[in-house]
């Protein structure tokens, strides 16, 4: 089959690899019908994370299942999945408590921008939809796969509640995604902190009330203004910068919670979350946990977080797919195997 | 009147005061009935935090109204009531989103450990008590002044719910009043770190099902024994060093929320935080915000928060109740005016 493979920084590349195979009664192998390019894989892409070895990369996939290990129950050959970018066995009191990116028994995966996918702890990581989904259905399915979810993640990490007022930091696909999220739980006002206008079009499409283009102190100024002087309920930070976080801290009024998603970069002002009671959460997205409400939101069509999809390529031009999110052509690549 | 000073480590003596009168329309005086000794004064006590001139101390307090300004409302002369450690206007952006202890315009005020005390915003800060409170009412009255307020902000705050299970780091006042809070706020696993019997005792008391007096790794071995190997959905940390902090870091399962009421030292380990999804807030309790529901438990006596206090001096006594607070031979000393 026919994978991408990361050789070092600015150099992808698509290559034959052998096609993967059950190996544990757990598993699922699974033919990919979309994958995609994350934000996260451009830190090796950029070489702002090592790549001692030329690797298989992608962690985002849904697909139909070619085949089942003995110890899967809930799916079968044919099945169209949708899974999580972490896999997890579902059953363990981590897991019970909605919490699968930490369950002990999971893990990541890597290769996912290829033809096909072995997927460990199958039952506990793939869900098969209500059956074969419309071909414009298949982008928002794969943005479950990691950025809506984890956009979903930062809003739940960040207590957004009917009502809530909102800052997201961030116009990436996860920002935007957690823009969508937060409409969808029930925020009234939506701050989408962005300069870009594809991206500040879709997060109003996705639900923003206003969007602020500046930063720094008049990025403050305003979100002050919108939110009776005092700053927001929920602020999801969906960067991972420490400029960001810090920008986060900022917007977030006394009492109020801060949701991340960014992966962390420098230390937290801990003094000063204490002394405004301001509190943090967040980190890598149970994803399991939001598929099944998510897969039916997409299903009825009342959310399309696929429109973070601005580009399709083939994955034999993975290379081309990189170089347009690198250098912010594209929101996020959608690659067609 | 007479009232306590500090005037260095471990030199706290009663002096003679001016009587405070209203300064501003809405100043409440009140006499005091009862006052108390706390964990923070002895930060002073004990040279950890600078005196650089004698000063009047104390900021916990129940008592009946004196007198009042032109602009208070809600209080006569006459009435019996209960304020927290820090004044709020209670109308303010901040206070309706019940942050009452960031309230910019609000603030805190010491020398509490007086016969008289003069409260601003006093509509915003204090509450009558619907009568005038039966004399074994009245310890608990005062301990919603501030530990059992900081007790109840900190199981808020770790997200203590029906079914939760709960860690409390800390068998001082507060988190004695932490384990209350926990029983109140319906958790069923509540798990009290004390190496001590008579706060062991009270713990127990107080609704603590299991009591755990290692320390380090033993410890830890105890609280997952306790919570299916994973730790608790909600950790309290009332004490405020690094090492508690970094315990209940420790005791929180993936995903569950430390709640800190402890005054910060130390940085937090953001990138352990974010990797299991532990999330953390808290800071200065907003007391106002839980003192009609808190005045109403004790008024039903369905709360005995009063419990901590170990031992009753007359003011005049004040170098003794501080005396035996340091020396730990009292968990919390009340003072008679």
């Amino acid at each position: 089959m026919r994978a991408a493979i990361i050789h070092g920084a600015h150099d992808v590349r698509v290559a034959e690899r052998p096609d993967p195979t059950v190996r544990e009664p757990t598993d699922a192998v699974i033919r990919t019908v979309a994958t995609c390019v994350c934000g996260s894989d451009l830190w090796r892409y950029r070489g702002l994370a090592p790549v001692p070895e030329p690797k298989p990369i992608g962690h985002e996939y849904v697909g139909v299942v070619e085949e089942i290990g003995d110890a899967v129950n809930t799916l079968k050959p044919g099945d169209f999945v949708v899974g999580g970018f972490l896999h997890s066995d579902n059953r363990c009191p981590v897991c019970r408590k909605g919490m699968q990116s930490a369950c002990p028994h999971g893990g990541g995966f890597d290769g996912c921008q290829a033809e096909r996918i072995r997927i460990p702890n199958a039952d506990g990581t793939l869900i098969a939809t209500p059956g074969r989904p419309d071909a414009d259905l298949v982008p928002s399915l794969l943005a479950l796969s990691d950025v809506m979810g984890t956009g979903w993640h930062a809003a739940v990490s960040a207590d957004v509640r009917p009502g809530s007022s909102v800052v997201v930091v961030g116009d990436g696909a996860v920002g935007l995604c957690g823009v969508l999220a937060s409409a969808q739980l029930g925020a009234t006002t939506i701050i989408a902190m962005s300069r870009h206008a594809d991206r500040q079009a879709v997060a109003t499409e996705f639900g923003a009330t206003h969007v602020v283009p500046e930063r720094g102190e008049d990025g403050l100024a305003r979100v002050r203004e919108l939110t009776e002087g005092i700053g927001a309920d929920a602020v999801l930070e969906c960067v991972g910068t420490e400029e960001a976080r810090l920008d986060a801290v900022e917007y977030t009024r006394p009492g109020g919670m801060i949701g991340v998603v960014g992966l962390p970069h420098g230390d937290l002002p801990t003094d000063r979350l204490f002394w405004s009671n301001k509190g943090i959460r967040g980190g890598p997205a149970p994803v399991r946990a939001y598929l099944p409400h998510l897969i039916d939101l997409v299903w009825a069509r009342q959310i399309d977080p696929g429109r973070v999809f601005d580009l399709t390529l083939p994955l034999s031009e993975v290379a081309e797919a990189y170089r347009a999110m690198d250098e912010r052509r594209a929101i996020k690549v959608l690659l067609q195997p």
